[in-house]
């Protein structure tokens, strides 16, 4: 018998056959669900920064934020996925599809400063992980800037 | 200067002071959203089972499953979350607030498998991995029957 979360991915049209594609209001949801993951994550080390530092908070929370940085996030920008509602209307720019070398500069500077985030979060000093936070983030607000509009 | 990423977080009310705290209507929203990152795993890894099996796909869907199985999720679950609207009205059952143990059970399998996939992943063994996910499936189903409201 299958099991119930593989009836719902039928359901969904996102599995059962070799050339299943995702939906549109799939991916979108997903991407807006991923960007949410690492939103907790971040908000979760600044208030260890902010307030007591834990170290395995931190931990964790640089993990997840490297394991969805490094997992391949641009198969979720599907053709026909510049418009339309996941969670909510997506605001990605039409530039993601059309400016494809920036943002794999933006996307590999994300990359990079996310992994480095996992190994200074590792050492638990506060200190570094602060200096590491704020890297860290000026490559998300450089990506905004340039790829998710405004509200 | 600060990165607009914290002046956001500020925004939000989650960051700035050592007892700063988690808007509900945020907890929501980012359980919702690591929930829906992990949706998005499991139908990468169904996909790659059905067609075909690349193995560097499933790894990172695995190291994202694992990453958020193990980042202490629970935290999210505060009191004054059991009502509200994060990307959508919760769906979290009264039961998650009264049975610890039970709860307590049903994350720890999902915890074990989740960890089980990554490394079963790691192998690149597609015929491991569809059992695997099959295990690891069944204990989603297990605890949303318990503590998630169907629609």
């Amino acid at each position: 018998m299958k099991s119930k979360l593989l009836l719902s991915l039928l359901a969904l049209g996102i599995a059962g056959t070799a050339s299943a594609q995702m939906k549109p209001e799939d991916a979108i949801k997903f991407r807006q669900s991923a960007y949410g993951a690492m939103g907790w994550s971040m908000t979760r080390i600044k208030m260890n920064l902010d307030g007591t530092f834990n170290k395995e908070d931190v931990i964790k929370s640089a993990n997840v934020i490297q394991a969805i940085a490094n997992s391949g996030m641009g198969s979720l920008y599907l053709p026909g996925t510049d418009k339309g509602t996941g969670w909510e209307a997506t605001r990605a720019k039409p530039e993601i599809w059309t400016e494809k070398e920036k943002l794999g500069k933006a996307g590999g500077a994300f990359n990079r400063e996310a992994n480095e985030m996992a190994k200074v979060a590792a050492t638990g000093d506060a200190a570094a992980v602060k200096e590491q936070f704020g890297r860290l983030a000026k490559t998300c607000d450089n990506c905004h800037d340039d790829f998710k509009a405004k509200r």
